[in-house]
């Protein structure tokens, strides 16, 4: 019987597995009574740099629901604090960075780290996820894609619209391509660090992907998106999953990032998905993540549901579309859990 | 020479025209000098209740840029209010309706209004407009569509994630469905109503349609747009636009509403929603709105892309993919109406 992590790890290789291997975006998170305990006081920043906190959380929800990975408890603005942006959580409103990144100058007053010194504590916290977890399941590291981690460069903070980061794009396209050059600079060996630290696949998310075109996603950020993918597959040989929430119009494009997996968004229908998408690359989504503010009967027969509308082809992970949102009930996990068949960590399968 | 009204018409009868006709979604607002002027210190809703100060910011993008259409200034929100629940705007926040409607009795709470008396404002404004703006250009009239202004109602306001209307949608289906019923029993006399003051066709918002995908619209919200279309018109006649935002994962299903013209977002490519959607409905949009905040030279450049990818094909109306944001500078607006060669109210073509 393949382990959870070999589980996985096949399904994002598109080799038959037994069952459908699942995580949730956000895992680690407010939702849980034991999250919050943990939270208590701490500043999020905090506890993303803090090793021994940052793994218990990423430990909590493996150890109650018995996903198949483990996503590392982080945040993809790390690497733009250890860029030198200053990054700040203020709490019930979105992330602050100062300066905002808008000129060449600007551009090129961001440092490039050194991801094993710099970001010490995310690879310390990789090592006590698997201390913890052991060998069978697996660990995902990620980072923020160059578009949405550009736009919080350019905007200063999470925006509504994108207005600088598209007029900069759009009117200034020299510079926008630099600050993404600068970023997949500084993404790769940042992911490479992850997974020697012990993640065994990668995820790359275009949270803000949804806000372009295809044709604008094509032409300004493919090609960055495509050098962060094959440079980090050339350092580390593990599967990386591409996350774009808002994709429907982005597929194709998607698929010719070279990335293994591609990460759907709720609102894309799997089966034309699979059809626009074809064999190049697994698919990893895509519950609606309100569906769990429903009763417990209806998340297992939408999550049902999904799974069927993946039978029959090879390469699916399971997932919601997006993160999960704070206030989901705890029942609605569990019953997801029942439905993809999962043993909490220290469980019997 | 068909006047500008005429060539609106025809474009969303999808018969062939000499130029493409335009008008700009929220073109009545915050980015215009004389807009803030007339606000003042006015509340929003005072100014959309009151004939003479709606219709005068109705006409004053016509005056200055000289768009086909008049769209008249009012809030989707307002057939809400009428259905008496509380609607404020605070400044700098999103609309608050209270009390929320989550149950069956809040549903049947709700009041049916009576369009000519307790919205006469609207159709005081809108023969206001007329008045001044003459018979050759166009006026629009507009509704919010069912899901948007269920969600409205049921999450008392704006929304992320529209945890509680998805909620209730998935979990209890019935009394979603009973509340979209009673909207378009309110909306069918209410778009009439603004046909009977002079209003040339009506457009539909479903400005968080985009939160939904093709499976759920279609088997939850497309049976009442379609007979909110139907019924109106077989009531009025006039050409009905549907315009959602983030309509990739939807064209399909808009097409079989029913409605004359499909507005689109700007992340949807003119060539592949033009053959996704054939020759049933006209397409109106679809300019990135944040493409406004790069330099004139670049507005122009992508206006007369996005003009060149709707060649060759009759029914096209040009638009922004969303509402105008604050802060467009007028210069991109006047770069706009260069490309569009149009002409100012009072002006000579």
């Amino acid at each position: 019987m393949p382990t959870p992590r070999e589980v996985f790890l096949s399904a994002l290789r598109r080799q038959p597995v037994p069952r459908t291997p699942w995580w949730v975006m956000r895992q680690a998170g407010r939702y849980l009574p034991e999250y919050r305990a943990v939270r208590g006081n701490h500043q999020f920043l905090d506890m993303v740099r803090d090793p021994a906190l940052a793994a218990e959380v990423t430990l909590q929800p493996i150890r109650r629901f018995g996903m198949d990975v483990a996503v590392i408890f982080s945040d993809i603005l790390v690497p733009c604090a250890a860029m030198g942006v200053d990054v700040r959580f203020e709490e019930g409103e979105g992330p602050k960075l100062a300066p905002a990144i808008r000129t060449r100058a600007d551009v090129d007053r961001l440092r490039d780290f050194d991801a094993a010194r710099d970001t010490a504590f995310l690879g310390d916290a990789i090592r006590r996820v698997r201390s913890e977890l052991g060998p069978d399941r697996a660990i995902l590291g990620f980072c923020g894609a160059p578009w949405t981690t550009a736009s919080y460069f350019v905007e200063g903070g999470t925006s509504r619209n994108f207005e600088h980061a598209k007029a900069l794009m759009h009117g200034e396209p020299a510079t926008f391509a630099r600050l993404c050059e600068r970023l997949v600079d500084n993404l790769v060996p940042y992911l490479a660090m992850q997974v020697d630290a012990g993640a065994d696949a990668v995820q790359i998310f275009d949270s803000w992907g949804g806000a372009l075109d295809a044709r604008t996603w094509r032409e300004h950020l493919l090609p960055h998106v495509t050098r962060l993918v094959r440079e980090t597959k050339a350092r580390t040989r593990v599967p990386i999953i591409l996350y774009v929430n808002g994709a429907s119009q982005l597929l194709e494009v998607l698929a010719d990032s070279g990335a293994d997996a591609i990460g759907l968004d709720w609102r894309v229908d799997p089966v034309e998905a699979r059809a626009r998408i074809g064999s190049r690359c697994a698919i990893q989504g895509n519950l609606d993540p309100t569906i769990l503010f429903a009763s417990p009967e209806v998340v297992e027969r939408e999550a049902r549901r999904m799974l069927e509308g993946f039978a029959g082809s090879t390469g699916h992970v399971f997932n919601l579309g997006s993160g999960i949102l704070p206030g989901t009930p705890v029942a609605s996990m569990e019953a997801l859990a029942r439905v993809l068949g999962s043993v909490p960590l220290g469980g019997a399968r």
